[in-house]
């Protein structure tokens, strides 16, 4: 048994840090690095493919809007030409810094209002998938479960990853909660581990209303700018441990 | 005998368009295509990839400073790792854009201040170099004729294309007069054919002081901005054609 | 009888030039200005406050979302908190240069996707005018004839300048027809004569679908970055002309 | 006796947050607020505005280069004209959010490359002040001790503050030694408790190369985004009050 965990890196600019890149990148085996528009620069950028490099860690595009005073969580009306546009432009940029570190691209994974715009719009969503897919056929196409943009993605024959948000909740159509409902956001240990071993262990999650809910998954997702990121982390390694699951990069789980 | 005609180009940015583009692009064989920095979006690059293609021109990147308000004309005291990370970042965008055309990329040819900063500091011309290396070693670097950065370049194993300009005056150390002094952009297209036939019968131009100037020359640099440019571009071509030089993409002259 | 004619302004940016604006600027009473978000930048702003002063033409801000890649035109889904801001940041910025040229900000006219999206959500439209109350309570707030912000702007005691589109199709509830609907944008002289002429003479405007529409109007809103601009707008000025309408900047109308 | 205690304020942007603003705010007295170009945005400058006025403290425009990448840190090739524009533009939406608070704006102080470029550059160091000035004639200019820019804002009437840097070594010429020396930056709160020590005692600072220095001053600038912030504040707070002497805004002490 193999599973994998990603998280958000590369998110800093300029002067400005977010972020416990330094100690998450050894605790997963997925990184989804900011490309520039919401987050990211060039040097930052550099300097995520570099450590993921060091620790083994597969890198993927984390693609976002142009809005990096919103960080990209605000929609924008783009049509379907631009966002494939800006998701290749991002794509690219980042695919340059791996190449050079002697690396592979691995995954492509939306950020922030891209996610919910590419479930709300079926152009969008296949603008992304198929910018993904030019870019390479090979990439994986990385979301949430169970989601239509799983659907759309393997209609063009990417591989598809799926994963599981540790420390959000869920509504009953496979969504995750909005940030501005309490009790979307988890933060104690405790009750994200007793999500993951249900998870683990019957295959559900239970949502915000209570119900429980089948969903099918590859990959943890996890957040590294909480200041109990770490904690929650090590915690998930240690539940995967216990149940002789090894962590890998996404790759070798496709 | 071969020569190419390079022109930036794709320097439109959103709602603004900036040059012929559309003209331009039929009467030369090479174009320098803005990166999104200094000028140009993604889906100017798209667009602009795509045209050149349709019209069998080769295309290089054209990387800028992060001064889209100063359009990259403005020296900013970046660091040599910043300055290679910024161009490694804008080369592979385009790379992207220019491979899901199926094409190749040909050259790079810094645009603005980043080639006065070049010739003023050497640590500066070695980063874009690197850059230009590390993303393809087969890219051609594109420069002044018989500037310095000619023999960094080569000194790291790129191959090399000298322009000349046809509408800017020369100082007597082979770089441009600078923008501000009085006759430093040629626009009398007799003048510029007169300094054209010169340079090819010759081998010389005469600089802004009345000084003849040796300068080596693969290609010729023109502009596309300007009310005269079609007009000043098709002389170049009638002047080749008289000579019985064939206008052909820098990477068969390499 | 008086009436304003007002325009957009000072769009341009860095070396990116929009509109005619100093033709334009002879035939208008008042100019909106951009104010760096959308469009403009610093010294655009200057440029474009000096040439309403020389000609007596008075001032308004133009504040836009911060999208200058989409010049404003994109929805975006920032909070009533964040749009006040972003209006009373740019309102402010324009102000400076309006007093420094010895004159006073007249009114404040929102940008692009700003005006479908104070029509579309009553928060937002109370942040726009809460935003220009609180930098002066005398500025004048223009918008679309007989829309609901002209409710909303006097509820909080703003003098209100109603605007007819002289080149834009209407909806039946008063609205203007989208860019991307056919008959949109009007750009023959002798149609938009015909509609300023009923207009004046009926107080109507036919919609798109062929219905008299009631409008209230203080000002014609023309636009300087067509080729066929200025004709329309000395044929709106030979049409007042004829009614024995003066042309004035609204601060003499309200 | 009086002095002032100044420190950048309002230098998060969007998603990212830089200093301690909240704490620093409680123990100094005027605030050099970040306008949005280096640092800074409109929401942000709200709140930094509110947090002044909750805290008796006098608020300052903090004008910067556009490059927020860079953090306002390098410099640039910017005309006077150029320079000018920019500085209107930023203190004029900072004052908005300031009188809409009920305040007045209280000074004006250039950022990082800006201050070195004002004293490399006689019209830029002009244009500077002259922004302020035109913006009004009774913002006080705060600048290094004994500088040249000292001259040029006096002789324009401007009156002037003179700061000392807590936490910087100097230069036998009054500048600041730069970032990249070793020993630039003090971090040790009894290192610089003795230096302001000698400066209330003796009115001379020792250089970086042993040579006391007469400095005037006026106001003790510190920094809030480092550790031990908090605790150099308190040291020089208590400093004061050994001496009696009051700490208050630079409004009441020109």
């Amino acid at each position: 048994m193999k599973i994998d965990i990603n998280c958000d890196m590369g998110e800093s600019f300029g002067r400005y840090k977010l972020g416990l890149d330094e100690e998450v990148i050894k605790l997963i085996s997925s990184a989804n690095v900011g490309c520039g528009f919401h987050a990211g620069d060039p040097h930052v950028m550099r300097k995520t493919v570099d450590m993921a490099k060091q620790h083994g860690v597969g890198v993927g595009a984390h693609p976002g809007l142009p809005d990096l005073l919103g960080f990209g969580r605000r929609e924008m009306k783009v049509s379907p030409e631009e966002l494939k546009d800006y998701c290749i432009y991002q794509i690219g940029a980042l695919k340059a810094f791996v190449e050079i570190a002697g690396m592979k691209l691995q995954h492509v994974k939306m950020h922030g209002a891209l996610l919910n715009m590419g479930l709300a719009n079926e152009e969008l969503a296949v603008a992304m998938c198929e910018a993904t897919k030019d870019i390479n056929p090979d990439l994986i196409w990385v979301t949430f479960s169970g989601i239509r943009t799983v659907e759309i993605a393997r209609s063009i024959d990417l591989k598809v990853i799926q994963e599981f948000y540790a420390d959000r909740a869920y509504n009953a159509d496979k969504t995750l909660v909005s940030r501005k409902t309490p009790g979307a956001v988890l933060k104690d240990p405790q009750q994200i581990s007793a999500r993951i071993n249900q998870l683990i262990e019957t295959g559900t999650v239970t949502t915000l209303d209570g119900q429980p809910l089948k969903l099918a998954y590859d990959s943890i997702c996890v957040h590294g700018d909480t200041p109990g990121a770490l904690e929650i982390i090590r915690t998930i390694r240690g539940i995967m441990a216990d149940h002789n699951i090894a962590i890998k990069p996404m790759a070798e789980l496709v």
